[in-house]
């Protein structure tokens, strides 16, 4: 098999109560990339200006992270500030500057038309058709997307999402895009509006996968500290889909396990800012910690 | 073994955007010893006016609730008057007529005196000691606690926790009490101020079991319609002991068993006004629901 994601590779600003990072290494297409690389070898898809460093491009190449994709244009890389509160639930947003990123047009590599799965990480919707366009059947089409599209792309949105087969979405997010206030309905509606598979991240209250005719749910990792939670859910997607990528056939278990170690390599993502954690991270802590998450639910 | 539970037997009013229903039987007592009726032959200690219906006493004793430790004092029920939001995770008390619970002083029947396990359902904190004086060393002590007494009893409470072997409370009263942001540090925090286990509840979101050196989690049971969230947390707890009460040694798997039996019978409760739901459940439903828990979360 073989996974591309398109997604941003960004500087991100990250301030929380007990620290502040300046435009550190950051992006959906670079975490989930990251997460991915230790379950696979994915190919990402985005642009940066010409100030993004070499060394961060060296990092996801020793990662073997596929970067016939990414194109360096003239101007300055995507830029994200934001700020945590006390609760690390509590985002606030303090600037966007797109850049580059505004006029992010994804172009596949001849490499990575025959992709099995696409992973398109909350870019506007509307890229969705000229990228799949460029595709040759994916095996699967996998989508992320937030409040910004939801409320200013609807109609596209919703159109894509009846071609995707896993949509993945916090549970602000889907119970928006389902008009609902009951998570489960929610859920339970959005899998009847396309996808095959509808993957609620619930933060620091695990995760709820609706299929069709079943639900399977995983606590998050009981953790006491949270240094960034900056990329958590990229870095999910990246380790579910990851997992996937490596699995001779895709199975209704195979997404519970994959679920699991998407949980996993999150629970690692918000251990120190940034992409940090994925700099030490070695296979022996993710089994470890997978072999943690079967002790944490089993009864 | 043998469980007794020291709770209210209430009225109470519930409003939801959809229903209101008037002065319907409720209750801590009551709602937990229906649930742990199901699992083994609980007692109930409280107090009742001469307003309270004998049919209700009567659907108790049907269940084989011992209802020795009732007491009918001249005078009104309690009475609780509450109303929830479109998200039942909002409820507003409305009022609280104490009645003639406000004189509550809970008395043993002789043959209560030596029961395994005791359950002191979020009474006034004081009235835990006379309580225990009564009693010949139970096994297990559990209590559950609200905000009011965390805000206005904090020092008896403190003292009643080191004696205290299980703790239940929501995610909100656990921070409170461990005066900690991060619900993990919180549990965390609380197994070192006395009780060897501590239940948090978090509604939708599932329960965290914390112990000494271990953690157990487990998503609520995906629920399409909350019809009446009232009496959750007690009818866990219910659950909870009753399954504990009827096993014959309380070892960790069995902690870990009884918070899904206390899930199971809270997932029941909430699907109809008051203890309706009670009237009609059956323990074949019950075992499979516990079965669809194991579904729900195996990988």
């Amino acid at each position: 098999m073989s996974l591309v994601i398109v997604g941003s590779l960004a500087f991100d600003t990250i301030e929380t109560p007990f620290a502040r990072r300046e435009r550190i290494i950051g992006g959906s297409g670079i975490y989930c990339s990251l997460a991915a690389s230790f379950f696979t070898w994915p190919g990402v898809v985005g642009v940066v200006g010409r100030d993004f460093p070499k060394t961060a491009m060296e990092f996801l190449r020793k990662r073997k992270i596929g970067l016939a994709g990414v194109s360096v244009k003239a101007g300055k890389t995507f830029h994200w500030e934001g700020r945590y509160g006390e609760d690390p639930n509590e985002r606030t947003t303090v600037r966007t500057d797109l850049n580059v990123f505004a006029d992010f047009h994804p172009v596949l590599p001849p490499a990575y038309r025959s992709a099995d799965i696409l992973y398109l990480a909350n870019i506007n919707p509307e890229l969705h058709a000229p990228i799949l366009e460029q595709a040759r059947g994916p095996k699967l089409v996998a989508m992320d997307t937030i409040r910004y599209w939801i409320e200013n792309k609807t109609e596209a949105l919703f159109r894509e999402l009846e071609r995707t087969d896993i949509l993945f979405a916090n549970d602000e997010e889907a119970k928006l895009l389902a008009g609902e206030t009951n998570l489960v309905r929610a859920g339970l509606r959005l899998v009847r509006s396309g996808p095959s598979l509808v993957v609620v991240k619930k933060g620091e209250h695990g995760v709820l996968v609706f299929g069709k005719g079943f639900v399977f749910g995983v606590p998050a990792r009981p953790c006491e500290i949270v240094v960034d939670p900056t990329g958590a859910g990229d870095s999910f997607a990246g380790g579910f889909l990851g997992h996937l990528d490596r699995v001779p056939k895709i199975t209704r278990r195979e997404f519970r396990r994959a679920t699991v170690f998407g949980s996993v390599i999150a629970s690692f993502a918000i251990e120190d800012f940034g992409i940090e954690r994925f700099k030490t991270l070695s296979q022996g802590e993710i089994d470890d910690r997978f072999r943690e998450f079967k002790n944490l639910v089993s009864f």
